[in-house]
């Protein structure tokens, strides 16, 4: 392929990336914890005391001392005289204490009385008068929640660079934190060259169409918790480009710039980032999205996506997210993955790693096939909203055939045929 | 199990459930196209125009007459003359016409000239004085984009229900539309019910403990785009609660209950619903999570779910996250699914589906091991902070072997080992 000397595989590209992103953010942020959700941990949080905090019953029931339960069973039902009664919030530094042949009542998270060594569930037990009568044994220990058993004072709770969610929310509110320490977003600033472009909302002169790849890039970076910078649209020009990089670079953590990559009449993105910096990789072993690369401006990533939206897109989850992951040291969720029959042969170059948009449906017999688009224009949207997968094809491979049991990653739920539906 | 007379299964209270929501989410609201992302589309979107509004180049190159590259070849280059040249955002009411032996130079989405009938890559093409040598052939319609090709006036682009992803805003842009129709958020009231609680921010009395499952329910319910409406905390008396209920039905579309839902000392919810409403599901046939159900109040679903945490964000998966996708007629995305080699045995009561907490990790020689974690209190946090997966034991199975290779959900990425990481 003329223009591009030779086209660069995604793992060498991703170790240069890697090596390129030499500035992380480490800046951070207090925030309340409702609104930490999401966010990235900014600073390892340790427990600021043991949990549970005191030893507490994890059923309702009896507390006992387990000895006085050896040997009870339906046929052989044991009697204890119930001493008192604890609730859930009971004062911890005025327990009663229970002796032999002693229980008392308690309930689930309830702190244990001194003495008891054991809680017998409710379920278990029968209600006689003044007492109760216990049809089952329980070992020492059993159903009492130890005090630092679920986290010990200064254990690490949250690491710094993990990802924020409804659980580590529960583990902070059950150590009374309020607040937590997560880094800022990352600023990525993104900027369309083409002067057929018109921006959303403006009224697009005759011959220009609007400018989707922008919005739609912008839409998947919030997704990942970024803010954008928008550098609107550049004229095609070489100098224009590699200004409003420069402002990109001094604004963002990274910038991105779409169209003006493909080898042909009007190849300037490269030009403009060679001007003000290095470019690493232009050309890449993959289909759609050949004309994608970045550079380093001023220790900072420039990517070159294509101004198609498939193109793009794809360009975008190859490079741009593993590059938002080094910079925030942390990892989003993988994409969901499910197999499939294939329905039809899909081809691949060999040396190439191809992004075949499909559908992925669920047969009235519960089979799931997959089934490859037959447009696949880089161009073309319809791929993604008609579709819900992508059937990666790697670079060993020239292909799939029709009937392999292939892996998916699924874009959108699976399609369930209409008879599955409820 | 006494108290619960039957647990019901989870295929069985989801049927139920469905059945119990009459009363779907309907009212809409206009947002702007980039803060539509993630939210629920609230109408079938139509194109309002054919895309690519015209016949356009879909590469740079030369825009020919086909049967004139009939026979090009290196060893038999064809010359062509160049009349004009065509930029992406050339007026389509002005194009050039070619005659046999003519072409004109063209870019990537520029309108194909009169006449023309494909466009050859500018790869294949040589300057000469002039014109062009073309050393490679090209069928009618090759590297053209047809007009109508990616959608047609009329067709449904985003359909009512379908979660709006950054594909969807990139078509929505594409026809210059800046606003979408979507479905109001939901409304999910939340009542926490237990004397031992204190409220996040609260200084906790003694014995007393915080609040910690009604800030994770609410990031959960975040995260699936819910606002939260929190009735909080109420003390353990039947009527107390059941005017929170009556509360929170009038506020909200679904109501969340937690603690106080176990059969034992204090079995008030159940109760407190059924005063107003009625109890449909009560024990479901899950673990942790066994004390777990619903029931109506004025035709909205009022969930009973446990106080501790672990167990309630397993009941909330099981429960509450469907229910929002049947009040919102959407479907989120599943959750990632790994399989891996069971390193322990685990066992599962018969009838029950169990959601064992585990650890999915790749070791040095890149095979994904599931390792069980030992402490699996309903309360236990760190069940869920040290693990990043759920192994799922089916109601027809009673565990799985140490060696079995299994199916797991992620609920976070899987663990490197230290030599996998770069």
């Amino acid at each position: 392929m003329r223009g591009f000397k030779e086209l660069i595989g995604v793992e060498e590209a991703l170790e240069k990336l890697r090596n390129a992103i030499t500035r992380r953010i480490t800046d951070s942020e207090r925030v309340s914890l409702l609104s930490a959700i999401g966010r990235i941990c900014g600073e390892d949080l340790h427990a600021p005391q043991d949990y549970p905090p005191y030893d507490r019953s994890a059923v309702d029931g009896y507390a006992v001392i387990a000895e006085d339960t050896f040997g009870a069973s339906p046929m052989n039902p044991i009697k204890l005289k119930v001493i008192a009664k604890l609730e859930a919030g009971a004062e911890v530094s005025e327990l009663p204490e229970i002796r032999r042949g002693e229980s008392v009542e308690i309930s689930t998270g309830a702190p244990i009385p001194r003495g008891a060594t054991a809680v017998i569930p409710v379920e278990d037990v029968e209600k006689v008068g003044g007492g109760i009568e216990i049809r089952g044994q329980v070992y020492p220990g059993q159903n009492i929640s130890r005090r630092g058993e679920d986290f010990k004072l200064g254990e690490i709770i949250l690491r710094k660079g993990e990802l924020i969610r409804p659980w580590h929310i529960g583990v902070a509110a059950s150590f009374g934190i309020t607040e937590l320490t997560v880094l800022r977003r990352p600023k990525v600033a993104i900027l369309s060259t083409g002067d057929e472009l018109a921006e959303m909302g403006e009224e697009p002169g005759a011959g220009h169409i609007y400018n989707s790849t922008k919005p739609m890039l912008a839409s998947a970076l919030s997704v990942l918790g970024c803010d954008i910078i928008d550098l609107g649209i550049s004229r095609d020009d070489v100098n224009k480009i590699s200004e409003k990089i420069a402002e990109g670079v001094r604004k963002g953590d990274l910038v991105i710039v779409t169209g003006g990559t493909s080898i042909g009449v009007r190849d300037l993105v490269p030009e403009a980032i060679s001007k003000i910096g290095e470019v690493i990789v232009h050309g890449l072993a993959i289909r759609p999205g050949k004309p994608a690369g970045f550079g380093v401006v001023g220790e900072k990533p420039v990517f070159m996506l294509s101004g198609f939206p498939v193109a793009a897109l794809i360009q975008f989850r190859v490079l741009v997210t593993p590059a938002i992951e080094y910079l925030l040291g942390c990892k989003f969720d993988p994409c969901p993955r499910v197999r499939g029959r294939l329905t039809r042969r899909v081809a691949s170059p060999p040396g190439i790693r191809s992004f075949v948009r499909v559908r992925v449906l669920r047969t009235a017999s519960g089979e799931l096939v997959v089934e490859p688009l037959r447009l696949t224009g880089s161009g073309m949207l319809s791929t993604l909203t008609r579709g819900n997968g992508l059937l990666i094809v790697p670079e060993e491979l020239e292909g799939y055939e029709e009937g392999d049991d292939v892996e998916v990653e699924l874009l959108s739920p699976i399609i369930e045929s209409e008879v599955n539906k409820r």
